[in-house]
């Protein structure tokens, strides 16, 4: 039975990391949901735009399988990129589509958490004013349908980079936001928040850069594992993420990146089978 | 109102052609589904697959763009590289899938077709003989449950270069499914087929390459707006093709294209800036 975690909310949680500037991680006990089946997660594991890359969600598994030698994780990407909070109101296109895409994994698999990073799209004081309210409603309705009342929910903040960029005169009140989704999960059961202190941005000055992801990959994992919330970096962020790159790939998974290379034409059939066969 | 297109089958429908090989198609008028919600469409319109690239519908909805000047085409990807006719039996994974994103889609939108390629792991004599049979299966019930048993089905034969290829051992029986797919198409309402002849493949002789894609996707165009079964090549298929590509951007497309740019950090903010005012 695979465990699976639902991934909701706006580009940071689709992730939005350039996959150059950092280490691959694919591991084949971590699989993605792709039209109801699981496949072996690749970055980007959300699609919601063409310039989908590195999320929080590898780095958040790959800690899990450390945990969880035997078992394997399933991620449901259900963010969509630009989204404010009123696009995830119950019954709207975002929310129907999450509950059709979990319910398809519950098929095969038990959903154990839910992350969520939204609010870029909420920085205004009037909006901040009402986002934990409707928050509340959206999450307690998402549980009740999917009858996933008890599991962990994670939500992170907002990147303190924000309101600094070049279009960062759309962000002053972040802070609001983030205080915001302090008090959500201070009032609300099985909801943990994650800092993003000192995490930094692409160049757009909006969207968490790739290093940054696995960081708060880390963190939302520690929330996860120990049901608390992170209000301040985790200890040695830089080493776990080390133990994660230095797993050696499986004859599985060194098989499927041989796929790909000869399916998009970097290698020909008879280098594919060559390689292929001298994996043993 | 979009009038939408069901997209449906394995690999061949889900695409893999190398988008550097062909001339882009973006039209703002012609969308893809994502989240339940509609997006300017963009090469790969899949993702079922890291590897998932040109297919055929970004041709067909150019030229039904041509034919519909004041309208807008949407569509809808829920193929599965890999799959056999059994994998999309009804209740099961992909069909499921099918059904709730088509019902999504219908939210805002009014399903007009259907695009079927599929066939490729089912060449075998054994699996050829009753190919028919459980398409029908599947197509009633779609039509059944989605309440659209009028709107024309296309499907597409497989390639003929598939038993010629590295792995051709596989394929040999592919005649027979092709022989499957026009008995369907002839014996049933509704439902259109379209040749693969002269078609070439991607290095890997499993998948049409790009250039084939945009014919093919010229051939179900042609069966869709006149109801008929296309056994021959379209006259004049490249010129077609080019007709669509001198269409010259909008700015809306423009700014769609610096944007994608600017986020995956092709551009720096001041430039996007500056060429986002440049556009007018």
């Amino acid at each position: 039975m695979i465990h699976s975690f639902l991934m909701i909310g706006q580009s940071n949680m689709a992730g939005r990391g350039y996959a150059k500037d950092v280490p691959l991680i694919i591991d084949e006990h971590i699989k993605m949901q792709r039209n109801g089946l699981w496949q072996m997660m690749t970055e980007p594991i959300h699609f919601d735009r063409p310039s989908s890359g590195v999320g929080l969600a590898a780095s958040f598994a790959a800690l899990w399988r450390l945990d969880h030698a035997q078992d394997e994780i399933g991620l449901i990407p259900c963010a969509e990129g630009g989204s404010s909070l009123d696009d995830w109101a119950v019954g709207g296109a975002l929310f129907e589509n999450t509950l059709s895409q979990a319910r398809l994994a519950q098929r095969t698999s038990v959903i154990k958490g839910i992350l969520w990073h939204q609010g870029e799209n909420d920085c205004s004081p009037e909006q901040a004013k009402d986002y934990s309210e409707k928050l509340a409603v959206i999450i307690r309705t998402l549980r009740q349908e999917l009858n996933i009342q008890e599991v962990p929910l994670i939500v992170g903040a907002l990147g303190d980079y924000l309101s600094n960029g070049l279009f960062g005169q759309y962000f002053t009140a972040y802070p609001l936001v983030n205080d915001a989704l302090v008090h959500f999960a201070n009032s609300h059961s099985n909801s943990y928040f994650v800092t993003a202190q000192g995490l930094t941005a692409n160049p757009d000055g909006i969207h968490f850069n790739a290093m940054s992801q696995r960081i708060l990959g880390v963190r939302y994992y520690n929330a996860y594992r120990d049901l608390k919330h992170i209000f301040d970096p985790v200890t040695d962020e830089d080493k776990i993420l080390s133990a994660i790159y230095e797993r050696p790939y499986t004859k599985t998974e060194k098989s499927k990146l041989l796929e790909y290379e000869f399916t998009i034409g970097n290698m020909d059939g008879k280098e594919y089978l060559r390689q292929l066969g001298a994996l043993g």
